[in-house]
């Protein structure tokens, strides 16, 4: 059997069945983003790791070093984010061609450290080596979060709302136009959406503020897509849902872009992945709340897209004409692609 | 200038230049193997990562995944060890073409299981990417030790004794039967040092025993070689430093391997690497103490192998004549392999 027959979470599903049960110290294990872990302090530490490979994840010459850097940073803090935590320290790995020059190591520093920095954290280590064929980044993210602010994926509940927030499908769309350079879009248009791909935002701010309402009871950043995240919680919550279409977060830009390469917006939105924005789910009596309180504490909306069902529901999307698709299928996964 | 002309210590150098002082919470940061960093608690926190890259630091045949487990795992145990900390816990990046079998990613965690368990700490996540020309590992260690405990690479003072633990040289001479099948030697001595390079053990309970001394000035674990690794120390504490040849723990089996494949033992011991021995100074007046111990608590001998000199001396190697080397080159370097 071969890596590709099983498939990225195949894999570590078979890896974190053969090891022995989690000890003490671990709150949240193998199989979600971030690690959750006891120290000797009052808060928990989080740590959370994530490849980048050349070819693979980033088309080099499309991204360049200084967004490669601040993307592969963005991508561990939009986990910590996701579980309501504080990022503080980074270790970098990087395994490089000899050849490679050494501006591009430069360049990609600093968009590591513009990145880092904003979000209140450090580099404090690494390590280089040699990988003679393409470019690689691997990012150890640390973190803490108290304990009575951790947010999982484990806990949504029947009747529970789903809110995302921002928007959905930017960055797919933007790499539809990366992909397309014939396509003709406004100048405006193509920025925001290249932008929404090659530099996203962590939502630490939003996580945050997230965390400290106690309103939350599930949460994941929107990386693999948004049907294979909330995928993940309905998974680990043991819990059904229904994704209303009509109600997805969809931008002006996104859908001139699905215009422009043949695309479909609403794909973007459910399969494109790599929004990084928030996916987490609310006991429906506090949505208000929450949508304000986000509001009020980041400037960013928050919307509703769907509901919480029993698991037999399984995962469907809703369309506007009431036509139901499931929706299991279809989010991104490193050994299987499309 | 490109990667290879500035080398791994001369990029992580410019790396480190370009990014702002370390914050307060930062003990130790970019340059050393470990991050030494402090959190809500008493304690520092620990964070080291290292790659394995096939083809580069490993040859797949020869190694064979349970052992590239337990050495991938083992080469972060001894950065902990050379600090004087305690191991935790583990996260696991592996990046590979789909087509690799999954008996190899089985075999690969059951190492990495045994390497991490036997230390007491344990596997909390990680991340699996596709890497379509090679396997390529790396690993995310956090520990922990006391702050009156750490043991850092910056405090050797002149006329400290260099100490080292157990042999040096087997892990070299490991190799160099690995890369020469026709070289006869003793299956005795052939099984003794395949196992020193392809299964080193950490010398976790060593370091240990060393930190509740009070008595090590400066400490780090033998990675990239006796004169590449002191010269670390050398660089962090200002000093320079004469290493004795004749002092040298060199095995009988290392010295008939060198016999056989027409290499030389002292280069083993000395530029080899991969030996993982703890390489440390202490004060001459208590160098008894720490001999006696280091052999009451672990049953491993401390051999004294050199001494601390003011800077100006450089780093020398003394031979039997009383002939003097330079010996400032000659250590692994990712990105200048000779």
């Amino acid at each position: 059997m071969l890596v590709s027959d099983l498939g990225e979470f195949g894999l570590i599903d078979r890896v974190a069945g053969a090891l022995p049960p989690p000890g003490e110290g671990v709150v949240v294990g193998i199989g979600d983003d971030v690690a959750v872990l006891r120290t000797d302090g009052e808060n928990y530490l989080l740590a959370t790791c994530d490849i980048q490979v050349e070819g693979v994840h980033f088309l080099r010459e499309a991204i360049g070093p200084y967004r490669l850097g601040r993307k592969a940073a963005a991508i561990n803090l939009s986990d910590i984010a996701a579980m309501g935590g504080v990022p503080t320290y980074l270790l970098v790995s990087l395994a490089m061609p000899p050849q490679t020059e050494v501006s591009f190591i430069d360049e990609l520093y600093r968009g590591l450290q513009d990145e880092v920095s904003a979000a209140g954290a450090e580099i404090v280590g690494g390590n280089m080596a040699n990988l003679p064929d393409r470019f690689m980044i691997d990012i150890l993210l640390l973190g803490w979060v108290e304990p009575d602010h951790l947010l999982l994926r484990s806990g949504a509940r029947v009747g529970d709302q789903v809110c995302v927030t921002g928007v959905l499908g930017n960055s797919a769309a933007g790499l539809a136009l990366l992909l397309d350079p014939q396509a003709e879009v406004d100048p405006e248009v193509w920025e925001q959406l290249l932008a929404a791909h090659l530099t996203p935002r962590p939502c630490l701010l939003e996580g945050r503020a997230l965390a400290g309402m106690g309103a939350v009871t599930a949460a994941i950043d929107v990386s693999d897509g948004t049907l294979s995240d909330i995928g993940h919680i309905c998974e680990r919550s043991h819990v059904g849902v229904d994704i209303w279409a009509e109600q997805l977060p969809i931008s002006e830009a996104a859908r001139s872009a699905a215009q422009a390469t043949g695309k479909d917006a609403l794909d973007f939105a459910l399969r494109g992945g790599e929004d990084y924005q928030l996916l987490f789910t609310v006991p429906q009596p506090r949505v208000g709340e929450v949508m304000e309180g986000v509001w009020a504490a980041t400037g960013t909306p928050v919307t509703v897209i769907g509901q919480i069902l029993p698991p037999a529901a399984g995962i469907q999307v809703v369309l506007s004409d009431g036509t139901r698709l499931p929706g299991s299928k279809g989010g991104w996964d490193h050994f299987r692609q499309s």
